[in-house]
Formats: C-alpha cells, sequence, structure tokens
C-alpha cells in the first residue's frame, strides 16, 4: 500500500508579507527557495516599495500543512528577509463564515416595515392559520432546506462533533445556493443519540421544504432517517447514503453504455458496508444489477459464515451476496466486473486488480486518498473514477443532490422516494453525449449547469408519475 | 370602551387592474367612488392604452380587510368596467418569504470549491475540533442568531401554530439584518411542550451565537429562558419580556427627565402579567423603582388577597405591591403616576384617569389597538405612548433587540444580564437631547440609526464589566 504525495494545491495556499532589500537578485533568490522546497507560486504584489526595502505579498500553493510550515521557516531563516505576516488563504476565506441573510425588500421605510412586519404581517400569519399549505407559498419554506449533522461522520475525519462540522454544512449550503438557488440553513446537532436526533429534526422541521442529513454515521443515520421520513410529510434525505449512490449510479450506467453491455449483467463488489456502501447496493439493486457482494473491512458480507454483522449488515447480506461467497475482499473480487470503494484510503492493491474480468470498472471514492491510485490502477483497470478533482471521473455528489431537492421543492415532493433517485441518475447520466463518452468521461463536471436543469426536470417528472408531489410544477 | 375605525394603511394595500372605455369621465367617476368609500388612491400606472379602452393599475389603501373587499365589489359592479386582477400588497411582498441565504464568495470556480468545501474546508473543521471556540470566528456562529418561536403567542393573534408563526420570525430575521447587520434564522418548533422546546433548542444552539425566543406564552416562556440559558453559554433572549421592558424603561426615563424627578419615586402600575408585564416589572425594580403594582384582568395580583394565582404570579406578588393593595385596577390607578398597559384593546376608560396623580404618563402598548386611545386620553395623560406607528412616542422593540444582540456577538457575551439591559435602556433614552425632549417625544424613532450603534456600545461596555463578555471589542 503506498499513499503518495499530493500535489500543491489550492487548499493549502497561503499568503506571506515579505520585506527585504530593495537590491537586484533578492525576488529570484525567495522564489528559488520556494521552488526548491516544491511550493507552486501564485500572484505575487508589490505592497510597499522604496528605494531601501521592498515589500510584497507573496501566493504560494503547499502540499499540505507541514510543507507550509516548511515553506514558511526556510523563508524566515533567509539573511535580510523579514516574514511579516502569513495569512492561510483557507482560513481567511473562512473568516466570519461563508454566508449570510439577505432581505428581499430593505426596511428603510415606514411602509416596507409595516408590511413586512407588524402589521401588515398579520394577515398573512392568519391566511396560514387557516391554511396552513400556504406557507410554502407565503414563508421562505418552498425553497429551504435544513442541513442537519451531528458532527459524527464528518468527511474522512470521523467523529469530530457538531461545532467542528458547521464548515461543511455551511459549505453545503454554498452548493445548494449555488447549483439550485435552494436557501439551505446549517443546522448541527448537540446530540449523537438516535431519539434525540429524531426528536428535535421533528420538532424543527415546519419551516423548511425538504431535511437533508449530512455526515451521520451507520448504522444510525438508516434509522434516523427512516423514522423522521415516515414523520414528516417532506424529503428527508441523507445525502452521504442516496447522493452517492446516484452519482456512483450515473458513471456505471454509463460505463456499461460505453461497453455496450447491461449494468444488470454486471458482478459488482462494494467494499465499505457504511452509510454509503449500503446505498449504492440498494440503488444498484433497483436498478436491476442481480449480483452484488458487499464487503467490509473484515470480508465478504454473509449472513451464514459471519457472526459480527449488526442488524443492518444482516440485513444487507439477506439481499445481497446470490452466489453466497464468503472469505476475503480478493475472494470477492474473482471475475468481477465493477468494484466499488467507498472505504478507506490503498485499500485495494493493484495486482488484486488482475483477479477481476476482463475490463474492470474500478470506481474507488475514498477522499481524499482513493482506495487505489489511478496511476497504480492503469494498465488493468479499463475506467477508473474518483472522488478526486485533479483526475478524469469525479464522483461528487454535487452533481445529484441540488437538482434532487430543487425538483422535490418544486413540485412540493413529501419525500424522494426510489424512482426520483434512479431517474436522477438517468439524467446526470444523459448529460453526456454518446459521442462524448470514453473512459475517461463518464460522469459530467461538476461545473456543467445542464446537470441540474436536466436532473431537476427528471425528478420532478418522476415525483408527478409517482404521486409523491404535492402540486404540478 | 370604544375602539375607533382605523385610517387607510399600507398593511391593507392593494393593487386593481381596472379596464374601462377610453373616454372622458370615466377616471374621474372611478376615483370618486373610491374615494367615497374612504379608500387612500396611491399610485395609478397606465398599463396598455388604446383609442378604446384603458388598462390601468391602481394602487389603493384600505382600513382593513373587510374595506378592501367593499371597494373592489363597489368597483366591479360599475357599468363599463372590469377588474381584470387584484393584487394584495402585503401577500405579493410576502410571495417565496422575505429573506434568502447569500454566499459571500461565488463557487464557480474549482479553486473557490476547493477552499470553501472539499478538501480544503477539512482544515478548518480539525483546527475548530481541536478548539471549539474557533468556531466563532471561522463559522457564521459569531454573528448568527436563531429566532425560535413555537407559535402559541404571536402578536396580537395568539396560539396560531408554528407554520402560521414563520412570516413574524422571518420579518423578524429581517430586522436583524436590516438594523444590526446580524445573520438570524427564523426556526418555528410544532411543539409547545416546555421540556421539547428546552430540549430541541439545546440541541440545536451550537452553531449560533445567539437564541431569539419569540411569542412564546406565559408563563411557559420564563421556565424555558431561564432553564435554557442556564444549559447554554450563548444568550437566551426573551423579545417579548425583555425586549419590551428595555424600550418601556427607556421611555419612562425620559418621562421622569422631562418632568425633573426620579423615576425610582413613581408610583407605577402595571395592566397585564404576562411575558411582558413580568419582565417590565422586574426591570424596573432594577432601574430602582419602589411602587410597583401589577393588575391582571381579575385585579391586583396580591399573594394575600388572590387565590387564583399560578406560582409566576405568586412570586411577582411577593416582590412588588409594597403598600399591599387589593382590588380593581381602577383601585391601582388611584394617585399612582404611570400606567403601562401590556393588555388587550380598549381595557381603560378616560375617566379612570382621573384617579391618578396630577401628571399621569400613560404607555398603552396592546397592539395594534391600544388600552386607550390617544384621543382618548388627551387632556388627561401627560404622556401617552403606545405600539403604534401612526402616534407619537412609538414604544416599538426594533429600538433595543438588534443592539442588544449586536453588542452581545461583538464580544461573544454567555448571556445579556440585568446590567446590559438597564444599559440598553438609558442608551435609547439619552438618544435624545435634553433640547430635543418632549411630551410627545421620549422614544427615538425606529429609523433613527444612531439608536443601534449607542446600544451597542452601552451594551458591549456592560457585558465587559459584568464579565459575561469572553473576548475584548
Amino acid at each position: 500500500m503506498s499513499t503518495p504525495k499530493s500535489r500543491p494545491s489550492v487548499s493549502h495556499s497561503f499568503v506571506m508579507r515579505l520585506t527585504y532589500p530593495n537590491r537586484i537578485g533578492m525576488f529570484a533568490r525567495l522564489t528559488q527557495a520556494i521552488g526548491k522546497l516544491g511550493g507552486d507560486l501564485g500572484a505575487v504584489d508589490i505592497v510597499n516599495p522604496d528605494a531601501k526595502r521592498m515589500t510584497r505579498d507573496i501566493t504560494v500553493r503547499a502540499r499540505d500543512a507541514e510543507h507550509m510550515e516548511t515553506i514558511v521557516a526556510t523563508v524566515r531563516k533567509m539573511k535580510d528577509v523579514i516574514v511579516a505576516n502569513v495569512s492561510d488563504q483557507v482560513f481567511l476565506l473562512h473568516l466570519g463564515g461563508k454566508i449570510s441573510i439577505q432581505n428581499k425588500v430593505p426596511l428603510t421605510t415606514r411602509d416596507t416595515l409595516s408590511m413586512a412586519y407588524t402589521p401588515g404581517v398579520a394577515r398573512v400569519c392568519t391566511a396560514i392559520a387557516e391554511d396552513p399549505a400556504k406557507a410554502w407559498k407565503l414563508t421562505i419554506k418552498g425553497n429551504s432546506v435544513a442541513v442537519i449533522s451531528d458532527g459524527s461522520a464528518v468527511l474522512g475525519l470521523g467523529n469530530i462533533g457538531p461545532a467542528a462540522a458547521m464548515p461543511v454544512m455551511e459549505g453545503k449550503a454554498m452548493l445548494f445556493k449555488e447549483f439550485a438557488n435552494i436557501d439551505a440553513y446549517p443546522i448541527c446537532l448537540s446530540t449523537q443519540k438516535t431519539e434525540e436526533i429524531i426528536e428535535t429534526v421533528a420538532h424543527l422541521a415546519v419551516g423548511f421544504g425538504g431535511i437533508n442529513l449530512e455526515d451521520i454515521s451507520a448504522p444510525r443515520c438508516f434509522e434516523i432517517e427512516r423514522r423522521l421520513q415516515e414523520r414528516l410529510d417532506i424529503p428527508v434525505f441523507h445525502d452521504d447514503q442516496h447522493g452517492t449512490a446516484v452519482v456512483v449510479l450515473a458513471g456505471l450506467l454509463n460505463a456499461a453504455r460505453l461497453a455496450g453491455r447491461s449494468l444488470a449483467g454486471y458482478r459488482t463488489v462494494i467494499l465499505g458496508a457504511g452509510a454509503a456502501g449500503t446505498a449504492i447496493a440498494v440503488m444498484l439493486q433497483h436498478a436491476g444489477v442481480k449480483d452484488i457482494v458487499v464487503c467490509d473491512r473484515h470480508g465478504i458480507i454473509n449472513g451464514r459464515t459471519r457472526t459480527d454483522l449488526n442488524e443492518e449488515k444482516k440485513q444487507l447480506a439477506a439481499v445481497t451476496n446470490p452466489r453466497r461467497l464468503s472469505g476475503s475482499v480478493e475472494d470477492a473480487l474473482h471475475q468481477a466486473d465493477v468494484l466499488v470503494g467507498v472505504s478507506g484510503p490503498g485499500l485495494i492493491e493493484a495486482k488484486s486488480l488482475r483477479r477481476m474480468s476482463a475490463k474492470p470498472i474500478i470506481f474507488a471514492l475514498a477522499n481524499p486518498i482513493p482506495e487505489i491510485m489511478p496511476e497504480a490502477a492503469a494498465g488493468r483497470a479499463w475506467i477508473i473514477a474518483t472522488g478526486r478533482s485533479d483526475y478524469p471521473n469525479q464522483i461528487n455528489n454535487v452533481l445529484a443532490f441540488p437538482g434532487i431537492f430543487r425538483g422535490a421543492l418544486d413540485v412540493r415532493a413529501r419525500r424522494i422516494n426510489e424512482a426520483m433517485q434512479l431517474a436522477a441518475a438517468h439524467a446526470i447520466a444523459k448529460c453526456i453525449s454518446p459521442r462524448e463518452l470514453s473512459p475517461e468521461y463518464i460522469v459530467p463536471s461538476v461545473f456543467n449547469r445542464e446537470v441540474v436543469k436536466q436532473v431537476t426536470a427528471a425528478v420532478t417528472a418522476a415525483a408527478l408519475r409517482t404521486k409523491v408531489a404535492t402540486r404540478a410544477r
């Protein structure tokens, strides 16, 4: 297992304010030193030059936090150079938070105040009291989603708690706004107890048009989602499960299209039996895939041979693994066509891919370090997709959830059902034309604005067809 | 008791699109008809004129909903006039809600996406996980307030439930933004049980810098606020109680200043023993007022003579009413200097004011119809203040809560204590100079932007002085 050095990136970029003697050769010395350490030089601004000393802001991209520190320390040690300030670009961007509230009308006159607040607002309240469905139209409910987390499974960071989860939930709210013009608000919960989460979300949901659960660990996430959906008449959608599953299915649909085969016939191995792995298995079954084998860190999930399975995994075992395989991941991979990894960094060795069928399709989705790096899979994998933006075929939830929620809100859907999710996956896949399709291009770019439109239309139609919509679009 | 007809206002304004034969005299006929009914004509726009027919949008202000309907019905009946459309301006303003989310940086490039969301955001999460206090700086927490209601005591409408309360809470969020640049989000709760409200708010509070409780009925509001404040390390502030009390005190401070007397010596009667009445009593005591008598609809609150008092009223009786008065409101008013009404429309008759001392100060704050209309009090009251914008001396919470929360957030206060509330009241009062002060001008205008600045500064200083601030400004 090898985890390669990552490349310098904007997520580790910083600005150094440097002051040094204003003489020929000094700037070159500086940039050479930074370059030698592997730092990637960005913008260079002159802040304050005079005859004697020069002050510049130099933007540098590093590989990671340690690399950043090494570069700064080296520059600090350089003769005649003063590091006046170091500002981390990512932290700067987060100062004061990333979202804000905007009033749709200014309250600068008596008239607007009387209409938006007392006394005028009382008539709107009365109208909703008489017909609560009017809240969809006369309040933010119709365009709002609560992004809710308990901070128990945040990114690859694990159980870091609700306060530390806030930057991710705020980022998610930004994605909702940017990609689907949905007003989402981040709410992190200071409890990780299933019952308390259900009660809290059920009590606060009335003003929202949908609930997006985020980064809640398995197996609690399954029960929380199921019971909240039973209780509420708005969609409850755990994005780590279903958002991921939708985009994975979209990618596999295009892989099968490219191979000229039916997806249904693919022998599929899923590595990882948490929130995402479970949802992917269910979604692929709904898409017709017959032979799915799910593995966790102890090997193949098999209800008869494994005694360590929790209730959720037992249920999963009961509906998957039709050939009753048991053993290790290696055993599962024998003659498999597809491997979907939603587990951890470097868990798949290149030689394991040799056990697979002729044109193996590998989705190595652990983030930021995949189960196998694309370089290592090259030559063996026919198609490789990851969660990363710096390789082809990025499997990114942002292709799915904005359009799914946009569609659901547009028709005031009571839930986001299987049909809507399948429709979303097909819509994403179809954003790539047969002519464009290639092993390195099976999912559209996250910046392809056509995706959200197509997903919205497909989800809306599916909601109407399956009668979970409460109004026509 | 007389409740006078209200005047035509923008909170009952509507636009009629009228089509009629394009001939001289038609428009005059229309405006005469509307004027005769008491409708107040506003903007008149030409939509589509041709040789034969004219189409105009006519804005009319009515007194109330019934008045609106009468005007429309009358116009509909006019010969040759077609009412193509009627749009209610207040409802139009509410369509789709009144607030939205705004991203502080656009997510249109790979770079911003990598910094605001994965992978860059992970470093910010880690920093907060290591030091949760950093959430104040690196997330919206430091500038955000949750506006929370259970819909049990909304405006004068009573228990209309959480969905119908949303327009008020959204309006409140707008006020926070407009007056103090605070990002407030409305959260309505579908429970009215004390324990459930406390649990829900306690669980969702971590991402907020303050909690503004709103329109929760007494006596539950007292326990909910107290226990939440004990549990949370951010301010929990029930605005119906303390916001009102602060502005009432500000007005009384100026009334006493104008009279050249000490407020402490004023015999004060409070009519209404709910959330606002109780908080006003407590606040006035903190400001030094000795003789306070509180009445509810059954008369003077006296622990010995009344057997119908709940626990909260018993406690209130124990600390007020030093002369041990009993009986009716009329009895309480004998030789009183101040009457503060926070009860219901028209509950005070003009002749009752004759029982009071020489220069009675009347705060008749029931909304929209005060306990006594200023016209009826004229000649007897020395000063009269109401909650209305169409009379002098409007007692409006918006003078208090934006600056109070701004100050609390600026120093990351753990609570909004008495000292901060007293400081806010004095700051509001001082916004009117001795030269400006008059019986018709004891509280500043809600549009006086100096108020929020002064309140913020005073609250900040008080928080630092009383050591509830967790950082210097």
